[in-house]
């Protein structure tokens, strides 16, 4: 079932906007790139075949909008990915996380909102191997609470936690690399976009991953 | 030829960190997904092809880096997409320049260093058209100059130049949609991205790219 924003919250009677994450603004947007000719019919059926409960979906030509809670996007990602590696082709697939900036150029939060709580969704393990590079932005345009600004703090905290979930490699220019689980590399990324924006309001997140390398074969599942 | 950072500066020999663009981690990482079966071939043929004078170029499992001044990274940039638009495959180029944090978790300029001026390099045009999904991040966890960090200001300058190119279409969920000749779209990216980098520090972009999809048969070249 499709949902829209409208369906799921009528903006005038939300006093508090981190507690609906529509109104907050969170969700993803992705890029699925199937590296093979039929790439149009294995992306249609990978799609179509996703449970969207709790999420408003809209698709595009160029990626795929989901607005909904982090545990609904996690589940719709984890399913996304699984489908797409069992096809075993090789696919590249992007994603980009954000929350605390509703709309579509000023953050349309009355007041500011502050950040949005909330617990760490949990991964769920597909059997499918992954790698990817990782980007996390606090973005401290709006309320902080707590002390000064510092992006390498929490990144830093970020970067702990995808130690904790094992799936932390090796930092590089500009991202950091994570491998393992395609299930645990998306927690991964989801939680530290979750952890940063506990104390953020406006957090994004850039992922990208790798399914089905040819470089990869033999590596763990 | 390829470079490597070290062939290029000793950073304790360089007194102002902003005047060299590795030491000032100037770069890109790019990933190009060609939907096709094909696609190793079309990718190695289309990089192996590219001028990389004034380049540190590595390539990886999941992108591949290349670091150096803007004008070098926007014709390196223009080179590959309009390479790879000529293979007529339907491809997704994702692209994230950053700028002001060099090493890898770490931003690691002595003292802060400043933002790094620049003129804004200009396009060529390729006859290639393509749509695009663009994400602009200031970064103020480093010394600003004048005024409070301000990301919506800085974005807005950006998006008004986007609009002189003639590239701007639209802003969406945490977006804003470019479409155009792909040297444009390249080029509205770079330049906002420079023109923020003259007040902040550190500032990292991402460009989504969609080249010769089916949906846009018959738009304009």
């Amino acid at each position: 079932m499709m949902l829209t924003p409208t369906d799921l919250t009528d903006a005038t009677e939300v006093t508090d906007p981190t507690s609906d994450p529509l109104t907050f603004g969170v969700g993803v947007r992705v890029t699925a790139a199937v590296m093979a000719d039929d790439y149009a019919a294995v992306l249609t059926r990978a799609l179509a075949g996703l449970d969207t409960a709790g999420l408003a979906v809209e698709t595009g030509d160029v990626s795929t909008y989901a607005g909904g809670s982090e545990s609904d996007l996690l589940r719709w990602l984890t399913d996304l990915a699984q489908a797409l590696a069992a096809t075993e082709r090789h696919v590249a697939l992007t994603v980009h996380l954000s929350r605390g900036c509703p709309g579509e150029v000023v953050c349309d939060l009355p007041g500011g909102a502050g950040p949005r709580g909330g617990e760490v969704p949990t991964s769920r393990t597909t059997g499918r191997w992954a790698a990817a590079e990782w980007a996390l932005y606090p973005l401290a345009d709006q309320a902080v609470t707590g002390g000064e600004p510092d992006h390498m703090r929490d990144i830093y905290a970020a970067i702990d936690h995808a130690r904790e979930l094992g799936t932390f490699r090796v930092s590089e220019h500009f991202v950091t690399r994570l491998e393992g689980d395609v299930g645990d590399v998306l927690a991964t990324a989801v939680a530290g976009w979750v952890l940063v924006g506990r104390g953020v309001q406006h957090v994004t997140s850039h992922l990208t991953l790798s399914l089905n390398s040819p470089s990869h074969v033999g590596r763990a599942r």
